[in-house]
């Protein structure tokens, strides 16, 4: 499915855009966590049970990961994403667990044109995260670097 | 390589600690993006030779995933890290490409006992990721609930 490419002027704050879901599996779950979260809540089912959580769940990180993966497809462009100096607010609100499925949702709250390079701007957005339930499990606030509309004839 | 268990009481305001390097190659950079963050900067070399940063970088929650391996290595224990509520302040300030290698460097910031569940408390922390130039390439604040030290007895 290919839409519109969207530029600077296309982010204004109170724009709304949202999609999903992207299923989580137990095996994903093990599986990026065994390269970069390798604890027993994320990796062992078993002790996973007795623990914190009473189950297997998944790194905040791969959470974090598959935000982005929808990030890419439902609000950013190819044409225009330059880049993101970073991020505030990272909250984990409740566990991801195996089966579960997950669904973006992302508010544009500030957009400000470039001062020293006026092809591009900075949009800060508000981004939920959302299980099968309309449960956040995780919110963060993104920058994103953005390029502007070509002129005509550009 | 083990060491003796962590809990929060040996995580005191201005503790430091240390490790690494893990390495990043171009496949591995592929690999991750193509999973979770496909923009072309990521996942094209081709195209991130013309584009912003003149060549292929990692996608910023592969280094993000990467200082996670990181930190529970060198900072967290298996024996006491419960949860972790987020993160404020990412920054990703440098571009880390292939053949670049990843230390962390992480120093307690502050370290409160919880007041609802005296078995635990939550430690704040600086970490920074830095390449193999000793230039930092991202930097964060997590927050990390950790287990007090049992008791004798317990």
């Amino acid at each position: 499915m290919t839409r519109a490419p969207r530029y600077f002027e296309d982010y204004p704050p109170g724009a709304m855009f949202e999609g999903g879901p992207i299923a989580v599996t137990e095996a994903d779950i093990i599986d990026f966590a065994r390269r970069f979260d390798p604890q027993d809540m994320h990796v062992d089912a078993h002790k996973a049970a007795q623990g914190e959580f009473g189950g297997l769940i998944a790194s905040g990180w791969h959470t974090a990961a598959l935000m982005m993966r929808l990030f890419t497809e439902h609000f950013l462009s190819q044409a225009s994403s330059l880049a993101s100096p970073g991020i505030d607010e990272l909250r984990w609100l409740r566990p991801v667990r195996p089966g579960d499925a997950l669904n973006l949702r992302a508010a544009v709250l500030t957009a400000r044109r470039s001062g020293s390079k006026p092809d591009r701007g900075l949009v800060t957005s508000l981004i939920e995260v959302l299980n099968q339930n309309g449960e956040a499990v995780m919110t963060l606030k993104p920058v994103s670097i953005i390029r502007c509309r070509p002129l005509a004839g550009d």
